[in-house]
C-alpha cells in the first residue's frame, strides 16, 4: 500500500518540545520563531526529516506555519484545515489564526512590539517570502533574525535522517529531449539574460532538466537536491551521494560535477563574487539571497528557466500521458463496477482506497507499465465527508458507505509514462433530486472547459468563471480553483499554469491541466468531477478569422449517469457528453474484463 | 450641434513648430522632449489650451505622446490610431510608433544615449507615469529632467486661454447625497488612514465631491480646478474665479475656502510641511510629488477616496439614470424608425450624426430636461467604416449609406439626471447570413453578460470570457474590452470599474457599466451591441446557497430582429430577448409618436 491511514498526530506531545523550544529561543537571543511547513527545497510534499511543524504542534497539513512566541503561541492555517488544526493540536498552546486573511507578517503589525527579534531559518523560506514579512513588520519595529542554524532540529533527538532513495534515469522515451539538449537550452537562455549563474532549487526542476526522478518525497518521484547552471561550463548537480548508484552515477557524471550537498554554499560563494547570480524570488531560499550577497555577488530576479518548458509537454510526453490515461482508466472502469456490485453498506471508505490502489497496480502490472505509486493520498469521502475538499481518510474518521449517499473518490496515479488525477462521484443507490440536478450543474461546467476554443494568450483567470456560471445562477460555488497544471511523472501539482482567480500564465500549448469544478454541501455531501486536459496548438476553425486553441481531454472514465439530469443539458452538451462516453468504451473496453465491458456498456450509453 | 465634422488637423504646420521647439529645447539645456497627451488633470478629453500634442504634430488622436529630440521625433499612439496618425502628421517629421508595446520610455532604453537629459513638464505626468519611465530609462543612462515651465507654451502664440465656464450646482435631486455630508465622509476616511492632507486632481473627482459640474471640456460637464481635502479643517478649492456666478460661489463658499489656481502651489508647500500628503500615483501630477517633498512633507500613495463612492451610484443616482434611459430610449426609437423609413442612399455618415443629436434634443426639451451635451462625438459608420472602433466621421471620411450594408451607430446623451451610451448596429437593406450569424454570436454574448447572477467579489477580469465563448467557437474575436464603467451625469468613460482582462476591480452594487461585444471585418462591416448595465445587489435566489448579484439593464432601444439568426438561439436567450423586447415597448411606446408607436411594435415584436 502507498497509502497509510494512521492519525500520526498527538497534541500531547507539543507541550515538553515547545517548553525546550522557548528556553532555546531565549538563549539564542530572540523573542520568536517561525516554523514553516517547508523544506530547503520549498517542497509541496515534505520528506518526514523536514516535518518539524508536525513534529512541533500535531499539525499534519500541507500549509501552515507556527509563531512561536516567548508566552504565545500562533498557528497559522489556510480555511482547509481549521477544523483539522483544532484537532491536532492542544488549544492550551497554539491559538489558531488564519494564514490568508491574517498572515503571521499581518499578526505582528498588531501583536508585535518595538524591538522585537523574530527569528527564522533562511533555508525554509523563500526571497519573496522573507520581502513581503520584512516589508510588513518592520513598520511595527519588528526585526527579522535570520539564523545560523534550525532551532527545531536542535532539540529534535529522534529526527529521522533525510531520504536518501537511489536515483532513476528517466529513460527518453519517456522524456522525449536528452538532457544534454535540455542543459544546454537552459545554459543559452542564462546568457541570452546576461545570468552568469543559477541556482536549480525545485526538485522538479532538477528532475526536468536532468531526466531523473526519485523516491525521497512521497507520492512524487522527486530527487531532493541543488544544480548550479552556468551561461559557460559544465552545471554543477549537489546530491547525497548515497542516491547515486552504478548507471545513475555514469549518467549523471557526464552531464554534471558532482557534489556532496554541503558543497553548495562554499561553491556558490566562491562562483558569486563580482557575478550575477539569478535566483527565482518565489522559489529560492532567502539563504541563497544572503549568501551571494555576502559572497560579493549580485542578486537578479530570474524566473526558474525550466518552469515553462517543463508545463508545456513535448510530443513524447503527451504520447506517454495518453498512454498512462488509458490504463488508469482501464483501473477505474474496473473500480467502479466493482463499487456498483457491492451493498454500499458492507464497504467503508477506506476499503474502497484499497480496492482502487489494488485495481490501479493490477492495470500497471498488466500493461508492464508497474504503477510507481499513487500521485497523492486517495481522497475518498463518503456522505458528508464528500464535502471536505481536502479530505484524507483516518482509521478515525473512516465512514461506512450508505444507500442513498455520493461517494466522492478524488486520486491519481504515477506511471513512468505519466501523472493521473481524477475524480469521480458515484451514487450509492438512489440519488435524491437535489443531488442530481446538483451534480449536472457541476458537469456542466466541466463541459464548458472541455468544448471551449480559446485564441492565443489567453490566461487560466480568464476562463475559470466559465465553470461557474450555471452554478451561480442557482446560486451555487465552490471554494476552490477550477484547475491546477499537472507534472509529466512528477508533481501532480505544478505550476505555474492554473484555471482559477490567480491564474495570471497564458494557458500554452501542451500545458496539461486539472479541470474539476465541484459542488460541496457541508454535513451532507460533496460533487467534483475531474479530467485532466491538455491545451491543444491553435488550429483554423471554418470561417473564423483566428487559430484557436481547444483542450483534448486525456481521463477516460464513466460518469455517473444516474446522477445527470438530462433535462438540464443543452443539446450540444448532450452531445459531448455521450462522444465522451463513446470514445471511452472504445478505448477502455478492450483493456478491461468481460465482466467490467459489461458494466461499461450501460455506464457509457448514450442519453 | 455638438458634434463637429471638421479635421482639425493640417500636417504642414508641424515644421516650423517642431523647428522652433527644437530651438527651445537647446536653449534649455536638455536633448529631448515628452510631449503627453495630457493636462494637469490627467483629463481624458483636454480643453483646446491643453491640445499641445495635437498643435505639435497634427495628430488628434485621444492618447498619444511625442518625444522629440534634436535630430528624431517618434510619435506614440496605440492600435487604434496607426492609421490616422500616419494621415494627419508629416512622415518627413514623425516616426510612428506603438505606444503599448514599444513606448518611449522602452524605446529610450534602446535608442537613449549615455547622459541623454530628457524633459518633461511635470504637470503633464502622474507619479507613476514618471516612475515607471525613470525606472526604465535609468538603466541606459537617460537622466529624468522636470522643467519648470511648458515649453510648448513658450512658442504657441495664438493658445486658446484655458477655458472659464460657469459651475453649475448639480442639484440634491440628481446627486442623491450632499456635498456636506460627502466631504465629512472624505474627512473621516483621511482621519482613518493617518493623513494630514490630499489633493483631488481629478475633475470628475471634485465634481462629485461637491456636488457641482461644469463646461471646461467637450462632451464631459466637468470644471477644471484642485481641491485640498483634510483630515480636520475646511477644504480648499481652487478654481478660477470667472467660473464662480452668484449662487454657485455663495454655495461653494459654504462648503470650502476658495482660491485662485496660482494659490496651489504655495498653500501645498505651507500645509505640507512635517505633514503627510496622500496622493493618488495613477491620478496626480509628478509635480504634486515634487512639491510636497521640496517642502518637506511626506507623500503617502493614497487612492482617490471618491474613487469608489462615485463609481457605487446612489438610489438616486439610479433613479435618474433610468429617467435618463428611458428619455434617450425614446430619441432611440424615433432615430431608428426614421433610418429605416429612408433610402439608404439618400443619408450619409453626417446626416445621421445630425439627425440622432436632433433627436436627443427634442426627447430632452419634451421631458423638460435639456439635451447638455452628447456623451461623445457619435460614432456613425457604415459599411467599411463599421469596423474602425474608434471611428469619427468628418466632412473627408463621410461615407454614403448604400443598402446592403450595415450601419453602426454608437452614441450618448448627457442629461442632468444622467449620462447614456448606446450601440445599434443596424441593416440597410437586406443583410448576408454571414453578417447574421456574426451579429447573432455577438448579441449571445451581450446577453450572456447581461442574465449573469455572480457571487460578491467577482472581478470584471472574471466575466469578460463570457461575452465571447461564442464567437471564440466560431474563429472570432474582438479587439476591446466588454466594458467600461459610466458615471452619473459625468464622464462616459469612468473607472475604476470595467470589464476586461485588466479588470481587476471588484463589480460592487450601483456601478454602471457598459456591455459592448463587437465583431469587426476590416474593410467590409462593424457590429457592436451595447447596452449600459447596473450591477444589482446580492439576493438570494430560491435553493441556492449564496446571495448573487445579477445586472440590471438601463438601455432601452430595440436590437435590431433582421439581424438575429433565432435558430442559434438557446431557448434561454430567446426569452430573455423577447422579455426585453417586450419592455421596450412598453416602456417606450408612450413616450413616442405614433408612427413610430407602429414601428417599435413591429422592431420589438417576439422572435
Amino acid at each position: 500500500m502507498f497509502q497509510s491511514f494512521d492519525s500520526t498526530s498527538d497534541p500531547s506531545q507539543a507541550e515538553p518540545r515547545i517548553e525546550r523550544l522557548r528556553a532555546l529561543i531565549a538563549e539564542t537571543g530572540i523573542d520568536a520563531l517561525l516554523v514553516p511547513h517547508s523544506d530547503e527545497y520549498q517542497s509541496e510534499y515534505l520528506p518526514r526529516s523536514a516535518e518539524r511543524l508536525a513534529w512541533l504542534t500535531g499539525f499534519t497539513g500541507s500549509a501552515g506555519v507556527a509563531l512561536v512566541l516567548r508566552e504565545r503561541a500562533v498557528l497559522f492555517v489556510d480555511g482547509r484545515y481549521t477544523l483539522q488544526s483544532r484537532e491536532q493540536t492542544d488549544p492550551g498552546l497554539f491559538e489558531i489564526d488564519s494564514l490568508i486573511e491574517n498572515p503571521p507578517h499581518e499578526w505582528l503589525k498588531t501583536n508585535g512590539s518595538k524591538s522585537m527579534r523574530l527569528g527564522f531559518d533562511p533555508w525554509l523560506h523563500t526571497i519573496e517570502d522573507i520581502r513581503t514579512i520584512r516589508k510588513a513588520v518592520e513598520k511595527a519595529g519588528v526585526e527579522l533574525v535570520p539564523l545560523e542554524r534550525n532551532l527545531i532540529d536542535a532539540i529534535w533527538d529522534d529526527r529521522p535522517a533525510p531520504p536518501a532513495e537511489p536515483v532513476r534515469i528517466h529513460p527518453l522515451k519517456f522524456a522525449g529531449e536528452p538532457a544534454e539538449e535540455k542543459l544546454k537550452r537552459l545554459s543559452g537562455k542564462l546568457a541570452d539574460d546576461h545570468i552568469d549563474h543559477t541556482v536549480l532549487t525545485n526538485a522538479a526542476s532538477l528532475a526536468w532538466a536532468f531526466n531523473i526522478r526519485g523516491g525521497d518525497v512521497a507520492h512524487t518521484p522527486l530527487t531532493l537536491g541543488f544544480a548550479v547552471l552556468s551561461a559557460g561550463g559544465k552545471p554543477k548537480l549537489f546530491l547525497d551521494s548515497r542516491k547515486l548508484q552504478g548507471e545513475a552515477e555514469t549518467y549523471l557524471r557526464e552531464l554534471a560535477d558532482l557534489h556532496a550537498p554541503d558543497e553548495l554554499e562554499p561553491m556558490l560563494a566562491s562562483l558569486a563574487k563580482g557575478r550575477k547570480i539569478g535566483l527565482d524570488h518565489g522559489l529560492a531560499a532567502e539563504r541563497l539571497r544572503l549568501l551571494v550577497e555576502e559572497s560579493g555577488g549580485t542578486v537578479a530576479e530570474f524566473a526558474d528557466p525550466t518552469t515553462l518548458p517543463r508545463a508545456t509537454k513535448n510530443e513524447t510526453e503527451l504520447k506517454g500521458a495518453r498512454a498512462a490515461h488509458l490504463r488508469d482508466g482501464a483501473a477505474l472502469a474496473r473500480f467502479l463496477a466493482w463499487v456498483d456490485a457491492q451493498e454500499p453498506e458492507r464497504l467503508d471508505e477506506i476499503t474502497v482506497v484499497k480496492q482502487l490502489e489494488e485495481f490501479r497496480r493490477r492495470a500497471g502490472e498488466e500493461a508492464q507499465m508497474p504503477l510507481r505509486d499513487i500521485s497523492f493520498d486517495t481522497i475518498s469521502g463518503a456522505g458528508p465527508n464528500g464535502a471536505i475538499v481536502h479530505y484524507r481518510v483516518t482509521r478515525k474518521t473512516n465512514r461506512r458507505l450508505a444507500s442513498g449517499e455520493l461517494l466522492l473518490v478524488d486520486s491519481g496515479a504515477q506511471f513512468e509514462d505519466g501523472t493521473t488525477d481524477v475524480t469521480r462521484t458515484v451514487a450509492l443507490g438512489t440519488p435524491t433530486g437535489e443531488m442530481r440536478s446538483r451534480f449536472t450543474l457541476v458537469l456542466k461546467g466541466m463541459m464548458a472547459i472541455s468544448m471551449l476554443r480559446f485564441p492565443p494568450g489567453t490566461r487560466g483567470m480568464d476562463i475559470d468563471a466559465l465553470a461557474r456560471v450555471n452554478l451561480w445562477k442557482a446560486g451555487l460555488d465552490y471554494g476552490h480553483g477550477t484547475g491546477h497544471g499537472v507534472g509529466s511523472y512528477l508533481g501532480v501539482h505544478e505550476g505555474p499554469q492554473r484555471i482559477a482567480k490567480t491564474g495570471k500564465e497564458k494557458l500554452l500549448t501542451g500545458m496539461i491541466l486539472s479541470n474539476e469544478p465541484g459542488y460541496y454541501r457541508q454535513g451532507h455531501y460533496g460533487i467534483r468531477i475531474e479530467n485532466l486536459i491538455v491545451v491543444s496548438p491553435p488550429e483554423p476553425i471554418p470561417g473564423g478569422d483566428i487559430d484557436m486553441h481547444g483542450f483534448e481531454t486525456l481521463t477516460l472514465v464513466p460518469i455517473d449517469r444516474r446522477l445527470i439530469d438530462p433535462a438540464l443539458l443543452s443539446p450540444e452538451e448532450r452531445e459531448w457528453l455521450n462522444a465522451y462516453h463513446r470514445r471511452v468504451f472504445e478505448e477502455i473496453s478492450p483493456l478491461v474484463d468481460g465482466e467490467t465491458v459489461g458494466w461499461l456498456e450501460k455506464a457509457t450509453a448514450p442519453i
